[in-house]
């Protein structure tokens, strides 16, 4: 899988072919074949894995935390450290999201719900703790694309490590949410129509 | 272009041939070679045009802007505008961007990194004026990756458009920096004097 992997990351998963795949793991054609009947298959078994490997592993550094500030930055700092660790996975997983047909994409797709499902869990946790007012959709997605974003630009030898980057990352989006979750933030559908302070505040934004 | 976007979003970039562009633009084969010579080509020409009309939008939309913080708010607001409004082109853009050999890469590259360098020295004027301390790499790929992901989720029919997005995200965006940057968001003050980002940058000229 990890060969797999590497070959769908250097040559894009629609230019790989089962040949070349069987030549990178070093397994027969037909072997391959055997093991996992065909590349999308392969594809699937690599999603599935990191997936709920990065599910888990949230899932266990949350145990007995309580406090909802701590337990976003856990998240973060999980799929940080998860996605650094296993770069190439990650680039795989992110560009390759769309690929798969409805039946294997429809696996991927619940494991992939039960981890967003996690982060708006704790982002709804943060609301009701601090009084807030925002979108968790929208802090769900936004969060999500500042971390997935780095398999486009980060180099292992000269940008911020994961501990950093999850420093940087949680307090620009904490600090977001909690200094502007109290107001403008609030995009529900009621407001979506009506439209009235976030504009203001958007022309006028408060200083500190 | 609008039709070989269509086909590049659609099939993925590997997976289409010259022959499914000329389908799907109407011209014949041997026409689309005349003026195109390669799908490379076709795809450089989709991406410098996508790229010079966004940050041309940019630049004129700050014209006659002072304020450090309304002009990162116009640069986000025309960031959403256009990627919600080509969103076709963003995906294949987002997508396929290290597709291109080296010599197309280079001159999207070029376009690519001016682009960049405008929200840099937008963060960097933010920053002097507020007495901030935050990486500005950081920041700007934070920013691009939490506007850009969008192009894997963002329902037109379901979602907040592109004004809310941009409301949104700059708030969060703002407000985080403003509030954080005092302090904590300053990851490595060591670091950005060691290794300063412009030569990190020059080593690798493929990224931005």
């Amino acid at each position: 899988m990890d060969s797999a992997t590497q070959v769908f990351c250097d040559r894009g998963y629609a230019a790989s072919s089962m040949r070349d795949l069987s030549r990178a793991t070093g397994t027969s054609l037909a072997g391959l074949y055997y093991y996992f009947e065909s590349k999308e298959r392969l594809l699937y078994e690599i999603q599935k894995h990191t997936f709920e490997t990065i599910l888990q592993r949230a899932q266990e550094r949350l145990k007995g935390v309580a406090e909802p500030e701590e337990r976003i930055r856990i998240f973060i700092r999980n799929h940080l450290e998860y996605f650094l660790a296993n770069q190439k996975g990650m680039k795989v997983l992110s560009h390759e999201a769309g690929v798969l047909g409805p039946e294997l994409g429809q696996g991927i797709h619940s494991i992939k719900r039960q981890y967003y499902q996690l982060c708006r869990e704790l982002l709804d946790a943060l609301k009701v703790s601090h009084w807030l007012k925002f979108s968790s959709r929208l802090a769900v997605l936004s969060l999500f694309g500042m971390m997935n974003w780095i398999y486009t630009w980060h180099n292992a030898k000269a940008d911020a490590d994961a501990e950093e980057l999850a420093t940087f990352m949680g307090d620009l989006f904490l600090h977001g949410l909690l200094s502007a979750g109290g107001n403008s933030l609030d995009v529900s559908p009621v407001r979506r129509y009506a439209r009235p302070e976030t504009s203001k505040l958007s022309e006028h934004p408060t200083r500190y």
